[in-house]
């Protein structure tokens, strides 16, 4: 039994679950920026994490704690429909024993020096605002790349998944800086509903970026609300 | 705070830290043999592993604890020759604020009815024997594998070892199954030796696989004893 230290908390543009992408680096230009907690603000402990493209943040699926401990053998991926079940060795889902995240992001910047101490600023990461991390380890390509892999059932749902077609209002994208209109944009293509919900005439609504984007599925069209 | 719950241990060929190589993958033909705890034997939490080739292992670095949890901002990675200083976030070393270790493994087989429930055969741990072990989550290449991701000193460092020349008398390697051998070669191939240690007389002893091993580094050439 170990207990966990917050080290430090993510900020992106994600304020609900609710459209964040299943994994990380699927949608790209998602920035997030990482500060640290008091204790952890020592320029020293990133002395040489410059050299690194890529970062793997080990994080708390906060969202997924069970007060009871208990656990499930099987879970619903929603990259299958929701309606299937995998064992939870098989799958990412935050319902696991030890509700533990790991995503890999891409390093955009080191910042040492600012009021809350060092940050970082990443792209890709697929956390909610606010997600506190456990640890953030380099990525090594000689070890952790397998770029031959083959990735089970989830390749395959993600290989035959075709983006929807979006439609965005100018009074929406107007509101949003141009980086974030393409993320956007992909978020939608990328059908962020609950898999087992296929209403066309229900009105969805997601906060994104400080702006509540309300949109309608019909098919493969996704309509944002002006 | 989170505390994370022991799920299962793995079962190496390493009795002792020493001889251990320092990443994941970088050994061929090193199997380990990972076995549930109790709570956890349940096979249905296995469906759909079989179509994963790699497998993340997170555990812990048992072998690290501080029991006054203090932490040091920087750590002397030894692929560095161990006197250079790097922040510790810019390394894979164990001692960091959370102990838990990150290994990517390929699966060989998974063995679902066995008297110690299902177990898992893995290759290419980086693990002593008996780690405890908090989580398995399948590889997925679609977003953990970045091929042209820049690894840092650790990639330079890697792309720079050669190496070593390595002699094994007959009568060590009787000893060992074929696929056994080659894995000790490849292991002192890669100097086991901690960094700041260059004594071309000292006699060094590794546990590998059940026999003690013990040898001598001159130079570029390891002489396993008789």
């Amino acid at each position: 039994m170990q207990k966990l230290e917050v080290i430090a908390h993510i900020h992106t543009d994600f304020k609900t679950k609710f459209g964040i992408p299943r994994q990380s680096g699927l949608v790209k230009g998602l920035l997030g920026t990482i500060t640290f907690e008091p204790t952890y603000r020592n320029i020293e402990a990133f002395r040489g994490l410059e050299g690194f493209s890529h970062i793997w943040l080990l994080w708390d699926f906060s969202e997924a704690h069970r007060s009871d401990n208990s656990w499930s053998p099987t879970v619903r991926p929603p990259m299958l429909g929701g309606n299937q079940r995998m064992g939870v060795w098989a799958t990412r889902s935050p319902f696991r024993p030890n509700s533990i995240g790991l995503s890999s992001v891409r390093l955009v910047d080191i910042q040492l020096h600012t009021q809350q101490g060092p940050k970082l600023i990443v792209e890709g990461a697929d956390l909610m605002d606010g997600t506190p991390i456990y640890d953030i380890k380099p990525y090594l390509p000689f070890t952790d790349s397998h770029p031959d892999a083959t990735g089970g059932f989830a390749q395959v749902a993600n290989d035959t998944i075709e983006p929807l077609q979006v439609t965005i209002p100018d009074s929406i994208l107007m509101r949003l800086p141009k980086e974030k209109q393409d993320s956007l944009k992909e978020i939608l293509q990328a059908d962020p509903r609950p898999h087992y919900q296929k209403d066309d005439t229900r009105i969805y609504t997601m906060e994104f970026a400080g702006i509540e984007i309300h949109f309608q599925i019909a098919g493969n069209n996704v309509q944002v609300l002006p």
